[in-house]
């Protein structure tokens, strides 16, 4: 474990490009695998990401204790050593808790926090917009805003998210509503009011479009099993370059594939299950075991996914020819 | 604050007639009133009630901390005093964080423990069951299942229900689904698998037909402001005297109406706050605060509350002439 | 085909007790079987049932052309001959289509017209209300009001239903929204209106404890299968019976579970599926060929179906001696 | 009326490009205002779309009658007189009702039909492809899918999809689904599978993105109030231009803000309100009633309206000059 000796970099860090959310390697009797945690941070520096996200859904936050959810928080704050900016999770159900998940995130050094509209409660936009400002108000670090309706069964209004922006509550969001039309209209908004939040996309198979419709970045899970093309991609779009963007975007996609070869299994099975196998499949974390109580992918979906790779000519030269 | 002096019930303990959602006084600084939630906690079981659920829903149990659920729990244990058994809520995301929450409630001294499915992640039917059955191995209480899809956002599934009881992994069920076709097929499956399960309905107006359909008590949130009606209700039914029952349950359900008299406001600000009223206009407690970040009702609302409350001649001598 | 020979009931007709919901037998070409309608008909009058049902969902009208709803509820009407009244659905997306629908239905003489809030649009409450006022005027028939959020997708809320009531547009309500909370509390303000409604529920899992909370009567698909029950339950409840009135329900559920057979398939192939197994089985139609493109639910299925029926002696007798 | 003089177009024809779904002029008392509607069609050949899209929820389709509809297919296919494409919604319940609806709609001369997956029924996805067959198999045009899960409460899946176009089912969708990921992977797997769909988007204000993505061409009902912006748009997406593209994409949606002027409306009534609005307010039509049942927007937020089009510079120079 190592611990976090640089100082948090300042609450003006700003999160743009390419910020995975980085996934959390599990040894096979589903403990932690620090030090093939510090091995993919290191791994996704070096590919030339711009920031990674801690604790994020991919990163199986939910599955982990609190405890569990602070020993990496500080690994990743470690392994990454001020070379990029840490965002971390604080996935929580309301405000009074997810101040003390953040208090114990930022205590390890990660350089801003991210979290959702309330679960399992049953609130009004209002005390939404209240529970970011009790939170703001609750903790040291710049809070974004994660919209994800698919887990927590709300979606966050554009207005709300303005408002929230131009009040210096939050700083940025992390959009995975899977709702373009909104997405862009958001882009606009914030355009309009001075432009007071970072907008980052969470899909990975859209990000060239997303990019053109004016998003700052994108937290692509997929980016644990291949950063540098996303790293290629965001480059390309930066300099207007579209037709780069495209091309590359269509090359991840159907490495984006991977997703879909587990059949009948879970959503949390499916995607971060897919990841884990194909970044084993790659070498560059030791073991795909899901966080309890996450089914596995089982051979055959891992069979399917190490031929999308191969494909993809992305098995490393050995495990390639044993594919053969 | 009390301490939990009194041994637990044995395993064996059974929750059935009327077991109420126990509420949460607070200060008016937001913070909880221990005096004020003693004096509920021995009114509900002077009334008569035969078991006390503690960190549920109408306890807000989703905006308090783990320290401020330990000493809820604490104090509901200790004002109970051995009187009746506790069954306590462990609202949390995901198997180890439940355990770790429901060591810490088993250790102030309630009988049982009660959970929901997965919170925020996206799981299958199998990973479902194995997340009660990782609890019940890792607790050592009675372990019960809630189901409140407007909450949690999935079902939980007759046959999942059945399994679970048959393999002793869970005791009872709280329904809080809505689906009285689904309950009513739950009864029978219960009976054909030999009554593996307590079945407890949450929905405080329809206890007459829910028990003619066959459950074993209920969980009435507005047991909070007249519990003795759901104690002569639920012995009416027991008996068979159905046409007793069903007078019994017109009359609190025209008292249920005060639920519908914040207007514009979220369900948890509706919902308990309007028990919270009536709680208060009865003089059964001295604050109608709402947990952090849930609205208040308002002074309209409140007002409404209290005419249904005279109507039914349920305010206490003085609040009713001060009424006229 | 039959002509209406008989003039239509007044309009103020009720109805009441037990109303099928009347299934369409099919030729195994897809054709209408009318001489089996016929015979259905007769079979559900001579069993007791107070009205009927025609073109429901049960009577899977949504997949039958407008000529083909004429010759249908022709045929109900005069298989019927004014012994019980008939009331017909339709389903259709908006007023003005409703309107010309039902037209040609009551011009075969059908005592009432069902229909839903708009289908495929987005409308909002007042505009949904306006639907029914727009149709009430354009048809010489009493309206009544569907709820069946499985298939409409909105739910008919209380105060539009009590509004719609009080002035006359509507009769009654048929309610297959599964909410007994919200049948409860509708039953309460259709009794504090002064009954302007009769309230129909289309659960046949639950009649005993529906007609506990105040139901005038119920709309069984099951009664496809076994009226008699149905009759049976709904007179014991008539008079108060209601352990008479539970027993023969939780005999018919064992006989619902025919539904739960099919596996795999759709709900309208699940549901009238096995309804139409089970008349077959016991003679009540030739054939169950389901309507187009609704999938047969397949031998096994049959089986299963036949073996409930067997268990509950519902098997004719040769036919329940092949089965040995 | 017109009569529709010129041959269909042969079955081959292709739907690209700017193909806008056109709105339905009423006339002050809810009747349909014929001359309008051809003087609509006529200015939006003119502003240079490729196609047009009758009949559509733009195009208030579902509150039509029969008759209507004919009468609206007929009047399109005889003010576009052959200039371009008229292709045709046929939004019925099941298989068997649209293809009576197709069968008349074709024989206006439409040059190809599109429908969703049954409304009403509970189908699987094996009974939504044997629906779309039957209906290609009982119509004499081309046969193209419209996906928009909002108003029918499913979603066409991308296998069901790209079956039913290698099939030659269906020869295009139109995607009004929202969901610009899964937009992509049937991009994707249309591609690989031959390119057997045209695949248009219905969300006008994303289609710099979408073309980017692969779009063959988009339905935007906000081109009933600006086409010739949509022209330019697509022509500079083709030509791959998207700097160009992007900007106009950007004026045209703070266009579509006038969507978000009426308040507190349904969806049906806030849309194509808007665009009738702002289309009497150009001068494109001469009365903005809507079909019945739905509500009218009102005055205040047809004055906002008018503002954003000021803004815009896009009200006709008398208009203007009598806004100030």
């Amino acid at each position: 474990m190592l611990t976090a000796s640089q100082a948090p970099l300042p609450a003006t860090v700003r999160f743009a490009g390419v910020v995975p959310p980085v996934a959390t390697p599990l040894l096979p009797d589903g403990e932690i695998d620090f030090a093939g945690l510090e091995r993919l941070v290191d791994h996704l520096v070096n590919e030339g990401v711009s920031g990674l996200f801690a604790l994020g859904s991919t990163g199986e936050t939910a599955y982990f204790t609190d405890g569990q959810r602070v020993d990496i928080a500080r690994t990743i704050v470690g392994a990454s050593a001020g070379r990029v900016p840490v965002i971390a999770g604080a996935i929580e159900l309301t405000s009074r808790r997810v101040i003390e998940t953040a208090q114990r995130l930022t205590a390890t050094g990660v350089d801003a926090i991210v979290t959702t509209a309330p679960l399992y409660t049953l609130n009004s936009p209002t005390e939404v917009a209240a529970h970011f400002r009790a939170i703001a108000a609750g903790i040291d670090a710049p809070l974004w805003a994660y919209d994800v309706p698919v887990r927590v069964h709300s979606k966050l209004s554009l207005d709300l998210l303005i408002e929230l922006g131009r009040d210096g509550v939050i700083h940025g969001v992390k959009d995975s509503s899977g709702d373009d039309v909104g997405f862009r209209r958001l882009v606009a908004a914030n355009d309009a009011a001075g432009r007071p939040l970072q907008l980052l996309t969470g899909h990975e198979v859209v990000v060239d479009a997303i990019a053109l419709a004016g998003a700052d970045g994108v937290v692509p899970g997929l980016a644990n099993v291949e950063a540098a093309g996303y790293v290629r991609l965001w480059d390309a779009a930066t300099r207007g370059d579209w037709d780069t963007a495209r091309a590359e975007q269509e090359r991840l996609n159907r490495l984006f594939e991977i997703v879909f070869q587990p059949r009948g299994l879970s959503g949390d099975a499916t995607g971060v299950g897919a990841f884990k196998a194909a970044m084993k499949a790659r070498g560059i974390i030791d073991h795909d075991t899901m966080a309890s109580t996450v089914q596995p992918i089982g051979d055959e979906a891992v069979a399917r996914i190490r031929a999308i790779l191969a494909d993809l000519d992305l098995l490393p030269k050995a495990a390639s020819e044993s594919q053969a």
